[in-house]
Formats: C-alpha cells, structure tokens, sequence
C-alpha cells in the first residue's frame, strides 16, 4: 500500500502553500499515485484529471479558496481539487470511494461554487461571482478554469465575448490539452494551435478579439511555471485569459497517446492498461452504430451528426472514420447541430442527429424555431433519457418528454425493443414531414414480445398488445416490460386479464382508443421513464378528466434524482409491478 | 400617390438584374419610398430595414435566388427582399399589408429559406443548406446575412465557429450597422470596430480566429461597392466572411440619430416623426421598471440583467441609465444572462433577469443545471408569455409554463394583478432559497380584485377567492378574469356559487385544497395561458385521476399558433366563460 507521506498532510489548501518547490513536485505524484488507485478499481474520468495535476496544485499554492473562487468546466477534471480540499482519502483509501461525487459539487465542500457537470458555463458562471463580489463589496479572485473542448460550445462563446467588456477582476484558465472528448471541432482550434506554436504570440487571437488580455503559458505540466505566470495574474484589476498548454493524460504513457480512448476509464489494470469488460452484451449503441453504418452506405443523402460525444452513442473511430463525409461532429455545439440539421433537411438530405438526453437540453429553442417550426424532417436519438444508467444529477435525462414531446409538430417515440428501436430509425429517417425524437430505450437490449407495428404515420395511434377488462395499462418505451410484468400479477391475483397498450408516441394522444376503453374499463394506468409532470401521462388523465374512469399515472416525482439508485427510485416513486397492480385491483369497481 | 415606376415592374430577381446601375440607386429610393408607406401607417422593423436596402438590392443583382440561398438572420430585415421576390404590393398598396407577416417565411415564396424570427441562427442553418447542397449533389451559393448584434448570441458563435472547418461554399455576410436593439454589449464589438476602423486591416479579428476567411466592404450603402464585393465571393469554394458596415435607418436622419428608437417603430408622422400613440394606460413594463429602480436605489445588491431587449422590458435608457453598475445588458446573450445570474446570487448579490417569453426558450439547460440544481436565487421575469398580444408563431410566448414549471426546484409564479406581481417581485426578490419564474400578465394592468396573499412560503398554497359549491375554478394568471367571468355566468345560469381559485403557482399542486375540493365538488376547472399539453392544469388532472371527480382543462391545444387572433385561439380552443360556464353545468351531476 501506497504511502502518501505529504498528501496524507494535506487538510486543505494552506497546507499546500507550506511546501517547497520539490515537495510540490513530490505531492504531484502522490496525486498520481491515488488517481492510480481510485480510477483502476472504479473508474472515472481519466485523461482530464492526469492532465490537470500540476495546473490544480499551482492554483491552490497561489489562490487563496475558498476566498479566492474557482470554476472548473465540466467539474470532471478536478480530482486533485479534492484531493487538496480535505477529501484525498477518497482516491487513497478504497472504502472512501463513496464519499464523493465526480464532479464538483458545494454539498461536499466549500471550496466547490457550484455543482457542475456540463460544459461551457464555467466562464458566465464566474462572470457573475466576479458581479456578485463587487456589488456586495467582497474581495478575491474568481478563476475560471476551461478546457479547449468546452470552448466551442455556445454559452461558453457568451461568456468569453461578455467578459471582454467588464472592467474588474477575471482570470480564464485555458487548459488546453488539444483534445475534446473525442478530437476537436471547429476553426477556433487552428486558432488555438496557432497560439501554441507561436508561444502565444500569433497575432490572430480569438480571446483578444473578444476584448480580454492574453498570456501563454507553454509548460502546462510545471509547477513553477504555472506558480509564476498565476502570481503574475494574481489580483488583476482586468479580466485576462491565461492560455496553458498541458497534456492530457500525463503521467500514463497509454492516456497521453489514446487521448479519446483514456477520456473516461473504467476498472483498468494498470500494468497492461486492459479494462475490466462490462460484459459483451449488446448494447442499443452498437445497434445505433450499426445501422447508422448501414444506412449512409446504401444513402448517401443521410448524415449523421454528433455533438463531441460520439464515444458514448455507438460511433467509436471504427464507426464514424467509415462515414467519411456522412459523419460530423460539431464538437461541443449542441444548438450548432440542430439549426445545422435543419438546414440538411431543408436541402434534402437526410440529417440524424444523436446525443444524450442531458446535453439536448440545449436545444429546446432551436427544436422549436429552427427545426420544428419550420417542419424540418430531423431525426434526433436521445441515449440516456431514462432513470437507468447515469447516476448524477447533472446527467440524468428523465425531462426528456416533458422537455421535447408538448414542442408542437415534434413527434416523439419511445421504442420497446430492439426491432421497434430500427422500425422507428428506419421511418424516421425516411419520412419528410416533421421532427422525430426517438428515445433509445435503456434497460438493456429487448427483443420483441408483441409484433412491431411500423406504421407511424399517424402520429397519436397506440398499439394494443393484449385486449383484456377492466384494466387498461399504457406501458412506454422502456418501461413496457413493467407493463408486462404488472398485467401478470393482476391476472395472477384477480383471475382477470388487463389490456396491454404499447404507446409509441410519447407527443400523441389516441383519443378514439382511449374513448373505447372508457366503455368498458374502470381503471387506465399510465407508465413512463421520466418526471410525471409535463410528461405523456398527464396528458391521458387530462383527456380523461371528464370521464367516468380512474387514471392512475406513474412516473417519477419531481426533483433532482442525485446518486440515488434506479431501483430506489423506481420504489419511491411506487413504478414497480406490486405496487401498480394492487393500486389496479384497488381501483376496479366491485 | 407614389408611383413606384421601377419597382412595380419587379416581378423577382431577374429583373433587378436588367437595371442599370443608376437605375439600381432609383429603386433603392423607391424601396424607401415603399417602406416609409407601409411603416408610417401600420408600423414596423425600421431601422434595420433602412438600413439594409442597398445590400438586398445588390444581393438580388448578384446572386439567383433560389437556385442561391440567402438565410437572413432574424429576418426583421427582409422588407427589401420581399419586394424585390414578388411581394413589393404588400408595402406599395395598403389593402395588400396583410398579405405578408415580418419575416421570412417558406409559406409566403420559395425565396424565403426559413421561418425565422428568433436572433442568432442564420449561419448555423447556412451550415445545414451547405452541407445538405453537398450530399445531394446540388449546387449553388448559400449566403448567411446576419447583423452585428446577433453575433454575440451562443448559436451564431457556435455556427461561425464550425463554419470555420468546412471546405464548401458558404458566404457570411456581416452586415455591421454599430448598434443591437439597443447598444451592443461584449468585447467582440470592439474588435469589429477596430476592423471598421482599419478599412478591416487589423490584424486582431474574429473571425479569422475562428479560422474564416474575411473581407472588408466599408460602403455598405453603396450598391455599386457592394455589387462588387458580392461578385468576387461568388461561387466561391469555401467559407468567408463579407464584412458590410451599413447605416442602420439609412434615409431618415432622425432614425440614423435615434438609432435605438427607430429599431422598431409604432405608426408616425413622417413629417414630425412623431407617433400615434397606442394610449396612454400604465403599462405592466411601466410597473416593472419602476420596481426595478427603486429597489436599486434602496438596495445596492439587486442587479438588473437584460438580454438586448431592454425597451421591451420596460427599462428604456431614461430607466437603466439611473441603474448604473447594477444594471447589466450582456447583448443577445440569454444563456450568458441567466448563467451569470446565478453566480451572482451566489455571491450573496440579487438578480433579476427579464426578458420575453419566447427567447427565454434559450435558457431550459441553464435554468436547469446553472441556476436551479444550484439551488441559486434567481428571479426570472417573463414578458409576453400569453396568447395576448405578439401573433407571429416565433414570438408567442405559451410554451413558458410547460418549459420551466416542470424544471425541479424552479417556482413558476403567476400574478392576476399589478398588486399581486409586485407583491411577487418583492418575495421573489427578497428570498434566498430557490428560483423563481415570473409570468408578467399580459391582459391589461387590473387591479386586485381580492386581497393578495403575499405569503410565498408554501410554494404549492393556492389562495381562495370564493367559497362556493359543486364546482371550483382554478384560474391561473391573466386568465383569472375569464375564471371570474365563469363564475358569474355558472351563478347567474344555476343559482350557485361555483368556488373561485387563484393558484398563484403554476409549478406547484395544492394536495391539501384538491383533497377537499373533492369531498363535495363535483367538477374541478382548470385555466391557464399556455398550451394545456405540459402546463398546469394537466397536474391536476393527474393528481385527482384516481378521484371521484370531473376536472377539465383549459388551455391552448398544442400547435404553432400563427397570425391568430387571442379572440380566435380562445374560442378555437373553447377558453370563454361561456362554453366553459355550460360545461361545468353539464357536468354537476344531477
């Protein structure tokens, strides 16, 4: 077991500006060493926080948190922020692992401003700390810390050309890695490597262009490098951008030369860098992948387009460098994207765009106005947009409905299975009439129950799968097979067979079915993978409202679901097959 | 009457082709000639059609639309373009004004790319016809025309960046006339007016940052200059920006002086250049910003943020001038606003964000991630989001309740009168705990009618008007009244006093009230602005669905409502006191 001589002192920031310039030195790689431990065994972001070390020591040695106020981008890259804030016994010592977020997050430590875990808002975030600490006559520093991934994105781009005007202290960190999650996007990047060859000394420069001061630091992995040019920075009366150049994943030969493959890691060993396999199952990815693949071969009207997270959605290299042109990857630019689909659509190709449901939160506007309102035939596949999977609350997806499906003209679908999955792609791509969401279902890969009906042309009509009495249960997307499971436990307890409904359109409303089950049901339950309110339920029980019949809506309640477990909160919401059949037993007429 | 010699002959861009260039500068005056008769009696975007005469006419002389696609950005600045592709009698010949609406729009000619209104995306969606030309093999120029102040907005930022890459044809016209809605916020406007100032020379420049070629046209009103700058970018085989410096309201001295006045203008005087006033009434803009400066005056913390439409919003310069320091425009920036508002809370200062209904639409992400899971005290306040008022599709603000009620944590207010949304303003203001949406009513200022409840506290308390029998109206917001006119009707037609609801919150559901209501209701009424699909009656009809009890929603159906009158909506969707009055009837049991 690893010793850990001076991080094992380390109880905050004041203890790091005690040591010399070799302990520092000697404290980065006890950093390393505890990285080591926590990513081998339970993997986490990788290649970020390798790279970072040496740039969050020397911010801790010459700021001063929590009076001096960082904002890391993304927050997945601040590890060592941690492990120098009072929590390093949660990278070195395994039955602490628990203890913390990988994220930044103010519940876990004061020196955390705010729970982060997307992209590009580090800038406007310290925008307004800087504006809060001068109207309330504070003092201190705000430091922004931002990776040249995160720069492409929008609100990022905001933030940067808005701090150009303010005349108070601001200090950007550019850490700049060369690297997205996958590679970068954009002109801003020749750009960045212009700066980088030239020492900073380009004359072209997007930063001062957007009004700040520049500084160039080309060792990003030297301490006493970084100590001086951050003392130099220190207490500027102006807002400045400090441009360093750092490598991602330092200090692990395999990271530092398969940037996009060590981003994240999961269990690895260390001495051969082979992972711990999930498992081999198939995966909706490569379903997604496959066909996109397919797709583009036999059309080659159809692109498909990423927002820098092709890794996550089934279009690893081996996928997408088969794409060639029919592959884009905006970088981190989701609204980009979208308006950019509509455009594709607009001239008669065939645009798909993928992503996960938390990053498409962006596009609410551009869904309407670019893509909707203009009835642009864009396909757009949501992974994630479920309580399964991603366990924080920064990732979760479960407002997708709520979010997309009351846009007026998006149609959005909700497969069940693998087949109804393609059924869906293949229509959505292939019609020219409007939007289409499809939310790839995420628990696990699904063959068929019931034979897929792939007609969608009429976008409110659900599929009946089992005519029963009493009870109709309308079961969507991934949570059909609880469907399936509650209708068995009310024919096994009550000796009477439910109706199954698989919906399919979480956007439509099928009033003539739902006006027929009226006639001879007593009790209507509704099932989906998201927060209820907004969602496709309430739609029904408001249809319904003037009806002689009970509707029972489940989904989940509405709050931030944060590290909490899909069962947990599957049971705390009442989703589970037991529950809903004994409120349906309930509720039939005697 | 005017006679319009040349432009009456233009049936489209082919004949703006066949004049001469003295000829060319005829037409421009008679475009003018045109717009002062249309803007005078009916009103519109002025300034930046002024401004834009010579740059369309010398776009239609250079290029062929549609075979070339032009994307105009906002598109408030097409008057010039509708006149020269088929529509100049919707501007020369007053029983015409109706045929067209104030923007581009597919529906009106097919050399109209989009429907657009919103600010920021016209090269995003230049990237999508490029890219869609390219894969299906057609060819052509596309041509993005976009103005100064839409360039600080994050989709513009995020579209120019990815332009930067692409190896195709794309030309982006910057049609820079100095000034926003108001005046330009961010340190990108400074860089453009060093390259204003350098004939383009300098060698700091964005978009050359951003990896774009880039041209200089200083005569920007000059059709001669322009017609030579558009000819050499034609055809050409990769992106470029045309840099244009245009006066905006060319042609009228007191718009070119009053820049910020004229953007938009009500029906005037030609002569005098005085307005026919829309009357004199307080307006809930009047209210606002009068809060606004006064809490400022007594409380340095409390930090006005707008997003570029400061007139819109009651904070004319007379107003946001007497702010200083704690007002703040961050220029077409609503993520940046929003983001920024919550560090700002952070620190300990008060924000409050105002803006229209419709941008807001930009911030679902940020509202979510940056401000709410962040538990950050932000005051959002929501003009327009109402079927009053605005009738173009881009501009209607009814999404807002089911946009933001649904976000967890996020308190959606909506006040019934200017007692109750000062009353709100000041809590909202005041407390430290969670964010809060303020839906500003749009039916006219009324005064209370009921003593308000200015207690905030319970974010689910509805307050009672009338305690009634058998049926209960639950009015959100500015339809309050039309919940008060049912009422009377429902008492005037049955004999009984139906209970009178004000629910105050539109994000949260009063279980204790519902609960009661249902022990000797029969019917529960719901009211609300916003379309019924994802609002808030729907979450009442979910949460009494298992109850013995009639509720029925009212609310708008989902659809893009375009050019419609409130009076028609309402009915189309049965939102008067009279059908709903004999529903509720219909539905007491016997």
């Amino acid at each position: 077991m690893m010793e850990y001589k001076l991080l094992s002192n380390i109880k905050g920031p004041d203890d790091v500006k005690k040591l010399s310039q070799a302990e520092l030195k000697e404290l980065a790689a006890e950093v390393r060493e505890a990285l080591f431990n926590r990513t081998t065994k339970i993997g986490g972001h990788f290649g970020p926080n390798f790279g970072a070390v040496e740039l969050t020591i020397a911010l801790h040695y010459v700021f001063d948190s929590p009076k001096d106020q960082f904002v890391f981008d993304v927050a997945h890259q601040t590890y060592t922020h941690k492990m120098l804030t009072g929590r390093a016994i949660a990278y070195t010592d395994d039955a602490h692992f628990g203890d913390i977020c990988g994220f930044t997050n103010p519940k876990e430590s004061e020196h955390d401003m705010f729970y982060i875990g997307h992209t590009s808002t580090s800038v406007s975030l310290a925008t307004g700390l800087a504006k809060g600490r001068d109207v309330t006559g504070k003092k201190g520093n705000v430091v922004a810390i931002i990776g040249d991934g995160s720069l492409s994105g929008g609100e990022a781009l905001e933030g940067i050309d808005y701090a150009g005007e303010m005349d108070t202290n601001l200090i950007i960190i550019v850490n700049d890695n060369e690297q997205s999650i996958a590679e970068n996007h954009g002109g801003l990047y020749k750009n960045l490597e212009q700066l980088r060859k030239s020492g900073g000394a380009c004359e072209i420069n997007l930063f001062k262009a957007m009004g700040l001061d520049y500084k160039y630091v080309e060792e990003g992995n030297d301490i006493e490098a970084l100590i001086k040019a951050f003392s130099q920075v220190k207490d500027i009366d102006h807002p400045i951008v400090v441009h360093v150049h750092t490598q991602k994943g330092k200090g692990y030969p395999l990271a530092e030369k398969n940037k996009e493959e060590w981003h994240y890691a999961i269990p690895f060993n260390r001495e051969t860098g082979e992972k711990v396999s999930y498992g081999n199952g198939e995966s909706y990815q490569d379903i997604f992948g496959k066909y996109m693949l397919d797709k583009i071969g036999n059309n080659d009207k159809v692109v498909c387009v990423t927002a820098a997270v092709p890794g996550a959605v089934g279009l690893e290299w081996d996928v997408r460098s088969k794409m060639g042109k029919n592959y884009i990857d905006v970088g981190i630019a989701e609204e980009q994207a979208v308006a950019m689909c509509s455009g594709i659509a607009k001239n008669g190709g065939k645009p798909v765009f993928v992503t996960n449901a938390t990053f498409a939160q962006r596009v609410y506007d551009q869904m309407t106005q670019d893509v909707s309102l203009n009835s642009s035939a864009v396909t757009t596949v949501l992974f994630s947009s479920s309580i399964y999977g991603m366990g924080d609350a920064t990732h979760i997806g479960i407002s997708a409905i709520g979010m997309f499906a009351n846009i007026p003209g998006v149609v959005y679908l909700s497969p069940t299975s693998r087949e109804e999955f393609l059924a869906m792609l293949e229509h959505s791509v292939e019609q020219n009439d409007h939007p289409t969401i499809i939310a790839v279902p995420c628990d696990g890969v699904n063959n068929m129950i019931y034979p897929v009906d792939s007609n969608y042309d009429k976008t409110d009509k659900y599929q009946v799968c089992e005519e029963g009495e009493k009870a109709a249960i309308i079961a969507l997307g991934d949570f059909f097979n609880i469907g399936v499971e509650t209708a068995k436990l009310v024919e096994a307890r009550m000796g009477k067979k439910a109706t199954l409904i698989n919906p399919r359109f979480a956007s439509g409303v099928d009033r003539e079915l739902l006006d027929r089950l009226c006639e001879d049901h007593d009790v209507i339950v509704t099932l989906e993978d998201g927060i209820l309110e907004g969602g496709f339920g309430q739609k029904i029980a408001s249809y319904l409202g003037g009806k002689n019949v009970r509707v029972l809506n489940y989904g989940f309640i509405k709050k931030f679901y944060d590290g909490m477990s899909a069962k947990d909160a599957l049971e705390e919401s009442r989703i589970t097959p037991d529950c809903i059949a004994q409120d349906i037993i309930n509720g039939i007429k005697a």
